[in-house]
């Protein structure tokens, strides 16, 4: 009897915003597969006798994505059930449609958990809505990591800059030069609102504000890195509107406002 | 000594992907204000001392936006915690900007609890990733109620085409012809995959696929009503390469695939 396999997200980090759903599972599961996206406090929940741990190998490189795949179905047929423990949601940029079509493809029953996304998550937290009635009507979630197999960026930044929406980067502190410039060359006001939100729902979380002209030097002063979610648009400047009395923010985070 | 306001999102609809701290503040909240939006497996966990439905009055009509505003100002000055049940995220079309700006504005201090939204959830349990590495490296999220005081359309569909993204469509089962036709003429291919997913992760979940030219009449023969998500893009094929083996179908579903 081959088992399932759970292809459970994490959210973005705070375990509290884990779904009543993952927690039963992480609890209840034979084998947690995972990475050390999900964050510490996360991984800390599963006991360690059930964890396996794919990040990284005894060598320091990481277990790649078709040893993953060959895993998870090893495990099931054993007739194990089996949670991969995805970090943020596991359908956004997460890889797991890959391993959806792979578990598919080999005849193994799977079940997806949809989780809290920090593209939504670490705006909000910092007191942005990735949408709002008066300033955007749409918002797109891109990836500053592009598979290395690809020769330019599939990104079409200056499509993006004109559907006139919030946009989001996830995984995008490296690479904010070239897509701040990118934006720009598209047209996009200078002082359009950007916010950099670094382990967003994390005890550690760290925000830091500016526009599109000002964010590359608001990253370097205050040190912004991964991981981190970029949110450009107007309503990054929600967060100076309502921060005074965000609860979410803790009193001792490291905040750079507009540097 | 003032209440806090949690503006809560309750997520797709299946208690289970409630978040652990939205189950938490419901159980525990002096006054849950809500709607019909989070559906009634969700409704139901609130005990009826404790709810206020905000959504319709007695002659029928809804509760203004500025009415529920004063409202959460009011119970949080009598000291009470209040809890703003939204439907799916409450940043994520929800109008919860515009409430967390309100309360700011009147020194209530609020804390915004993120939540699974339906535009990633209900096309994962339909297995379909709104992402994927082969297929799509953006996705953009609209919805399609337009404010009525919007003289004309604010989505631009065409630079929404032009991102080569998947675009994730919520209420948008009503003005579907409009928008599956201005795709087409902005240049999308007309076997462009589409999928709609009415009431997903709800106990009588619908999923109904087609493409930009077929979904139209897919639509109309499946009979799919509001509320429901459109997923356009090359990532809606996916589920006929998984549905076999996807445990998120329920056996009892009424699917109608390639109308």
């Amino acid at each position: 009897m081959t088992g399932t396999v759970y292809l459970v997200g994490s959210g973005p980090g705070d375990p509290d915003l884990l779904t009543v759903r993952a927690k039963r599972l992480l609890e209840t599961a034979d084998v947690v597969l995972h990475d050390k996206l999900p964050g510490p406090e996360i991984i800390d929940l599963v006991p360690d006798d059930r964890a396996e741990d794919v990040g990284k190998r005894a060598g320091g490189e990481r277990t790649s994505q078709a040893e993953i795949n060959e895993r998870l179905v090893e495990l099931a047929r054993e007739g194990q059930t089996v949670v991969r423990l995805k970090g943020g949601d596991p359908f956004v940029f997460g890889r797991g449609g890959e391993e959806a079509e792979y578990l598919a493809a080999h005849g193994v029953p799977f079940e997806v958990v949809p989780a809290v996304t920090s593209a939504v998550a670490a705006p909000a937290v910092a007191g942005i809505p990735v949408t709002h009635r008066d300033h955007a009507s749409s918002v797109s979630f891109v990836t500053g990591h592009e598979d290395p197999a690809k020769e330019e960026s599939a990104v079409d930044w200056e499509a993006l800059a004109a559907t006139g929406g919030t946009i989001v980067v996830l995984m995008g502190v490296g690479r904010l030069p070239d897509y701040a410039t990118a934006l720009r060359e598209a047209g996009m006001a200078p002082d359009t609102p950007v916010a950099l939100v670094e382990r967003g729902t994390w005890p550690d979380q760290r925000v830091a504000t500016g526009t599109l002209k000002t964010i590359v030097d608001v990253r370097d002063e205050a040190g912004i890195e991964p991981p981190a979610v970029t949110v450009i648009g107007e309503v990054a400047a929600t967060r100076e509107r309502v921060v005074e009395w965000l609860a979410n923010e803790r009193d001792d985070a490291a905040v750079v406002d507009d540097g």
